[in-house]
């Protein structure tokens, strides 16, 4: 049996429930290894369906990123900022636990579940442009794990160290497989002195178990700062070595679509120009979290989209700007 | 009466002694000011006599810096390492106050008084390329007011917050006037990843008085990480946004100058690959220190030459390959 996308249906509750990538407590100790999981889930005649072509998916499979200088107009993103300082304004809305401060500054770092606080958003997570390329990465429909914006303003905005979404995702949400992809979108020039994105070209391939103990509650502390699920040096390293690294940079519009095991991190902002950049997170709909593989309680709704989510429907794409405006 | 590079000759010991780069303390209130000192101090005949040309000058004029890819061939640099590798080896040297660890990491940092260490960079304090310039650019003989080596090792080695060192040299060490420039020699590539050193170019126009008493031994903490001393954020912000920011980058062997008043700052080494450069802080022998401006006693003599010291010597330069090590 395959499902519409050409992806073999497994159902078997004993298969899902296996930890296939440990990691945690004592997990430090085993050797990094190959992932199970196929980097794009669309086979054969799905996979040749669009709408990426073969090159790009192959580039996709190999580096574990894809980046679109300017894939959206100024004009399409400028009215996100209006909305950001209706929001920055709403007290209620900046006491929540889904806004996180910088541990340096104390300013406005991240703001969680976007799509759920704002049309404008939930609508851009459904952009048929997007949508359409991350189904076929993943290789079914899809739903939001997780939206953000992260924020760098000038001077602050310190980093984040190396790590993979995925390791947290399975180790505290119950992200079972690696079949998830962020897309992150520029609200901001990303340049080479604000904190940019690095990516370590290669690393998705390989899973590294860390080790550390999971605290209840982690995730307060963790979304400030990188501590666990960081990679022993010697992998990075290695890692780094053979793949390089990779900062993309360009103007507002720009989008990063990235692997959910691509290593990543971010230097501080050393900068007078802010940096501030979306995230959403899709996984598919077939890989649904589980309880978390590290043993804790799940981390809040905010965080991590439990249950069975519906799939992501597109959205009207007929942004284009009146005569009027021009 | 003018000296032999056409500058004006100034005895006067109740002008020498007056402060005129007031810092420190209650000094972060007062506004920055234009310099007084000229930044290329050989004067007609004199600045055109080389070695360097007028374009270059007045790059050095406008940019506060200058910048030689690959300057000194690989093969000059390599030895360097050896000589670096039995200084580590040294646990005498390695115990001594001249050597500075990272706070994060605990690794090697800085080793200073590299030149009295060492025969072999004495004599790179004098090569006649380099001297020449730097004599041009003083306007004057110049001597050694501190030299160093800066190493950040792959994925440790914190940054530096903006600072100019004439800031630290004129409150903590007692220089009079702007006339000193560093010339910093890459060991190693300088890349994106790696903690690059960064400038504000056209910074070097302005002293920004900075608030903070300086507490008496501030130099242990300073040397680790830059807290005294640093631009409020407002000026920071517009010395950047006029003149933007730049990071030089190349290959082993490149040489940095730049103006003792140019505002510099770096960032983490997020790589894994090291960074470690050379510095030669020169002074005019017309420049030598009085006693520290804010008041406390002296740093100590590894971190800058007191007294009057003589005139550096040009150095052989034939340091041709030999046939037989082609």
């Amino acid at each position: 049996m395959t499902d519409t996308h050409g992806n073999p249906e497994s159902h078997s509750d004993s298969m899902e429930h296996e930890d296939l990538y440990p990691t945690r407590s004592d997990a430090g100790e085993i050797r990094p290894f190959g992932r199970y999981d196929p980097v794009v889930h669309a086979r054969n005649q799905w996979r040749w369906d669009g709408p990426l072509g073969e090159e790009v998916l192959s580039r996709y499979e190999r580096d574990g990123f894809l980046w679109f200088e300017g894939f959206f107009s100024r004009q399409r993103i400028q009215p996100f900022f209006e909305i950001l300082k209706t929001m920055a304004a709403d007290q209620e809305l900046m006491a929540s636990d889904g806004v996180i401060t910088d541990p340096d500054s104390g300013d406005l770092r991240s703001v969680f579940a976007m799509h759920e606080v704002s049309d404008y958003f939930s609508e851009l997570t459904r952009d048929p442009r997007i949508l359409g390329m991350v189904r076929q990465l993943l290789g079914s429909d899809v739903y939001i794990h997780q939206s953000r914006i992260n924020d760098k303003y000038g001077f602050h905005g310190s980093g984040f160290d190396w790590h993979s979404d995925f390791e947290t995702w399975h180790a505290e949400d119950g992200m079972p497989r690696m079949r998830a992809l962020s897309a992150s979108l520029m609200l901001t020039d990303n340049n080479e002195f604000n904190g940019p994105l690095m990516l370590i070209p290669g690393s998705h391939h390989y899973f590294i178990p860390c080790g550390g103990d999971t605290p209840e509650g982690n995730w307060k502390d963790s979304l400030k700062a990188q501590r666990l699920g960081v990679p022993a040096q010697q992998w990075l390293r290695k890692l780094s070595t053979w793949g390089g690294i990779q900062a993309p940079k360009g103007r507002p519009g720009s989008l990063l679509l990235f692997e959910c095991n691509t290593l990543h991190a971010s230097n501080k902002n050393m900068s007078p120009w802010p940096r501030s950049n979306l995230f959403f997170v899709y996984n598919s709909v077939d890989n649904p979290l589980h309880d978390p593989f590290c043993g804790n309680s799940p981390r809040p709704e905010f965080l991590a989209t439990r249950g069975q989510p519906g799939p992501l429907a597109m959205a009207d794409d007929s942004h284009k700007p009146r005569a009027s405006e021009l």
